[in-house]
């Protein structure tokens, strides 16, 4: 293992007023190198660069997609720290678009047009607005890791995607007609949302959200360094309204979560049955668990008034013992939770065990009558390499689990493992091959449906080392495209993704039908319509400069190549609003306003208003142009904002 | 033409206080349609969808580069207003990284970490410094064009790449060992900072810089609505220190630009030799120019003291009848300007005009002593097609221009133009492909060095409308790869990119030789090493927390999978700067802070010390962790922050 024998780190003791909990490199090599010897843990470290490449002359090429053919599928991908989501084709592998989430986004003006701030501040809690009104009034850099679409009856619907913010506790809605994220909610009780999915069945309905990392309840300071007073929520958002329907408080940490096909039950691996703060206390215990959610039985307790409301929410007790959980021991610190598309199987994946544990949904009845044990509900548990992390499925009954320290996909048979666990004599391990390098998720075509139909599989690996030409020390994400539609798996695509793809769906082209252009009257420019209104201002064709005391609102439009306000004055000091209206109706004819030496910069898709509010400190000449390209004139659609000296 | 025979579009009057020089719609659309009428403006519009595919049953798979295999050349690509730069690999078109640049990035936390602060402020004009100063300090929404490489002797040296932002007049230099900015710099008396291209010879030496947009200099106010008093400058940066050397004050708006072979002279087209603020008035007069700037001659007015100084730099006048520049007439609004490899000929763009005109720089000391007029330089003009907008070349005498209005590319041949120039009946238009659609920039293989090797041509495409599945109003770009190795162009790439890739080089990959993991002692963290020096501090391998009054420094560690701080505490209102110094040296072992319920993530390479500054304001519980992934442990990777209420 190189990275633990390394020279430059000699052992100094630790010098430091929190040297009590301290972790010592000696600590920490120690401990390291013990998990390493239980389970593998440091084969990252032990990885030989310039492994075995698959040789391209004997790639069958399938994932060509020629210039101007089409691609079959959607994917969408998160993009963990980078905050947004990625519009991906598959099997091309092309990024065909970002959207902003939990970003700012330097072309679109998403943070900073008024429409994009609204969505990103009006869901955050009382105190995270007072916290932020001094910084700009928006979060910076957060962490979006899950991205799933809505469901109806156990299929993607096309309405909406839905995704999470592990650094600052949001979920976020976007709009699938046009591609934007039109909801964002701030999740109380809660300190790190991590895994999200969607209610299947009979509809989305429920968006799952699990919190990880245990605080105290309130967070205020009261209690501090008392981790017995620490706990996490699972939590259920209303995705039509984007409210918090309830929470359930759960021991340990919850990790990623699942729906299953019958509108009962919800998963989630949960680590940390220690409830411990350090890497050492959490990973002490053999065992951790999956946690099953009754979600009828919550329901229930909430009508009848059996919960505690905090921040406005009723949180349900789940914690082990309660009648609305039960709480099914798995090895040690599970990772990775996946219903399949028979509908009645979850696998939960093992992290530091080499093993996948196999739920059986009908069994879950009468685990909650307590009339079989918890570890009853376990139908198979096969061995399939080290680090298992996800599992994805094919709809043939074979299951496609991520090992994250082999480097590999493991294929394997559910049914043969099933059989195997009934001690039938059968390896239900099929096929393995490896993948560059150390995968995370991994997600087949229409894979988290009951439409799994078995033809791609997206393996998305966290390192990449020697698998693209060297660009500095930060590497890209190697996602990797998988042919499974035969008995051996093949990659046929290497795909450098920056920071970092954490999840993926993909999801058939039919299903999603995003509209070519706006349609005038949309929602998401609805303030600017009432604030026309009350200008007498039509947004259609009307240019007018209105001065409300020291706040002025412009209003222009725009067909390509010009602006209709070729200059407007203002005073400096004065607070500017300018909307600006693309009457253009042409598909891809967006517009832009970037407004010279204030770091302003929007987008206006055709038949978009938008608005941006700004300060005009600067006396002087400012000229506005259109950067988003429109027209062999282009560069000459511009103006000047005059700003007259105080 | 639709766009102009739109019915949702009704002609009322403008009525607004700018009213007199609004641009009513009628106005706009006589106006365009007269354009359209002349040079075929408005085919945007015109083009029909679904445009002949090229049937990739025919398409050999040139550029395909199989899973494991490297690709033979950098690109690097600007992003327009995404304010970023790409690395792409070529022919793959895979993007391998994103450097953030003019943008903020939520992965990376660059305009949030202490060190990208520095980077991002330090070289911004005074008044800048103060606009910006309750603004969070640094610009958002930049616009980043024109990324061009170092030479030496008039090919690639690998050091530095350079990039402009148009819309707050900054350039930036990003070192290619690390692939990371490491200066940027604001243009004074400047406005719109467009055009850029490194001194080719004897090496860079200057960063040439035009400032499109005319303003008042000073533009502070005392000038506005008086546009004859406006002005534009060309700007001589020095690539080594990142000052500005000179500026010349020019007539007209400069555009594209480019230097010779032979460390003499620098070019730039130049449209609105009318002096105007319009779009009418910009695009009255029959020519413009190209401008020629004698290098050596301006060197000796700066010395001599032939100058103004404005905001601490020399300004020399080069307006028309200037001694340091000549003004080539050229049709209406010339657009690209590019030096052929053959060291002799620059090629000005139309635009506006259906032709390319070729300067022959051995003509230019005669031009300057006045021994020839300025059309004498001119020695060739092609009519090449529609909306001619930039030329790229082959090596071998051959030279590719885009179309803009014709979606097409154009090859022709360079001698045989300057044959039928001279009268002899020869065609030299070779042959011309479709693009799609709407092509800008395009770029060969070292096409803007002497060592064009005629490989790969890459059109950089406006509109993507029906080449790729429909992702809502906002459409990719795309940049297509087009072979060019023989007689005849073939696309074999079509590549979606996020907006808006506005031009690109191609680089040998034997010429750029990044670092794998970052060096100790580097100059980017000197600030985070002088002030752990003064605590008394060992960045590798000491964990403490320093209390200065109110402000709290926070030295800590990390090996995959943990901090070496598991906690530390403050007090609320504490300014707190977390100092993390990745001490794993494998390559691709980045790991990251993340600081929850703060908006705060920032990379940290292996070996870099990374630190960011943020107040203790929420009492209470923060968990921070590791967001980059990094071990089988990497989840538990983490610390809390514990903030004691005020």
């Amino acid at each position: 293992m190189t990275k633990f024998d390394n020279d430059q780190i000699d052992d100094k003791s630790l010098d430091s007023e929190n040297e009590q909990e301290g972790i010592s490199r000696r600590d920490m090599l120690t401990r390291s190198a013990g998990l390493a010897g239980l389970a593998g843990i440091g084969a990252v470290g032990g990885l030989t660069l310039g492994s075995l490449r698959s040789a391209s002359a004997a790639t069958k090429n399938k994932a060509h997609v020629g210039p101007g053919d089409l691609d079959e599928y959607y994917g969408f991908w998160s993009s963990g720290q980078a905050g947004e989501v990625r519009i991906l084709g598959v099997p091309s592998m092309r990024e065909l678009m970002r959207i902003p989430v939990f970003n700012r986004c330097s072309a679109s003006g998403w943070g900073q047009t008024n429409e994009s701030r609204k969505i990103l501040t009006e869901g955050l809690l009382p105190e995270t607005k007072e916290f932020l009104a001094d910084k700009g009034g928006v979060w910076l850099n957060g962490d979006a890791h899950h991205p799933h679409m809505s469901f109806t009856d156990g299929t993607y619907d096309g309405r909406y995607l839905f995704i999470n913010d592990k650094a600052n506790n949001r979920v976020a809605r976007i709009r699938c007609d046009v591609m934007k994220v039109d909801k964002i909610i701030e999740i109380p009780n809660a300190s790190d949302i991590h895994g999200l999915r969607p209610q299947k069945y009979p509809r989305t309905g429920y968006v799952f959200a699990n919190s990880e990392h245990r605080i105290p309840m309130p967070n205020d300071g009261s209690i501090l360094d008392d981790p017995k007073q620490y706990h996490a929520v699972f939590t259920a958002i209303d995705g039509d309204t984007m409210e918090v329907a309830w929470q359930v408080m759960v021991d340990g940490n919850l990790d990623n979560c699942d729906a299953d096909y019958q509108g009962l039950y919800a998963f989630s691996t949960c680590y940390n049955s220690e409830n411990g703060v350090t890497l050492a206390e959490m990973t002490a215990n053999e065992q951790d668990w999956a946690v099953v959610f009754d979600i009828k039985a919550i329901e229930k307790a909430v009508k009848k008034g059996d919960f505690k409301e905090m921040s406005g929410v009723p949180v349900v007790d789940g914690r082990k013992g309660s009648p609305y959980t039960r709480y099914i021991p798995i090895s040690n610190s599970p990772h990775g939770c996946n219903t399949a598309p028979d509908g009645k199987h979850v696998v939960i994946n093992g992290k530091l065990s080499p093993t996948v544990s196999v739920i059986d949904v009908t069994k879950l009845p009468d685990l909650f009558k307590d009339k079989i044990k918890p570890r009853d509900a376990i139908v198979a548990e096969p061995e399939v390499g080290l680090g298992p992390l996800h599992t994805a499925f094919d709809g043939k009954g074979n299951c496609f689990t991520t090992l994250f320290l082999d480097s590999q996909v493991a294929k394997w048979n559910l049914d043969k493992a099933i059989r195997a666990y009934q001690g039938e004599d059968v390896n239900p391990i099929l096929e393995k091959i490896d993948v560059h390098y150390q995968p995370g998720h991994n997600h087949t075509s229409m894979g988290e449906t009951k439409d799994a139909d078995g033809k791609w599989l997206v393996s998305l690996n966290k390192f990449s080392k020697d698998r693209f030409i060297n660009v500095g020390p930060l590497k890209p994400e190697n996602d990797q495209l998988i042919d499974i539609t035969s008995d051996k798996m093949e990659i046929v695509h290497d795909g450098a993704t920056y920071a970092e793809p954490h999840d993926c769906i993909i999801v058939r082209t039919d299903i999603v039908n995003p509209a070519k252009t706006w349609t005038r009257g949309d929602v998401m420019w609805a303030d600017a319509e009432a604030q026309a209104k009350k200008d007498g201002v039509n947004l259609m064709g009307d240019s007018k400069v209105i001065r409300d005391g020291n706040k002025v609102r412009v209003y222009m439009w725009s067909i390509a190549p010009a602006f209709s306000m070729p200059k407007f004055t203002v005073k400096q000091g004065d607070e500017v609003t300018v909307y600006v209206t693309n009457m253009d109706s042409i598909e891809d004819l967006t517009h832009g306003f970037t407004l010279e030496n204030h770091g302003i910069a929007v987008e206006i898709g055709p038949q978009q208003t938008t608005s941006v509010t700004f300060k005009a400190e600067r006396p002087g000449v400012h000229w506005y142009y259109c950067q988003w390209f429109c027209h062999a004139l282009h560069m000459e659609m511009r103006g000047r904002m005059l700003v007259e000296p105080a």
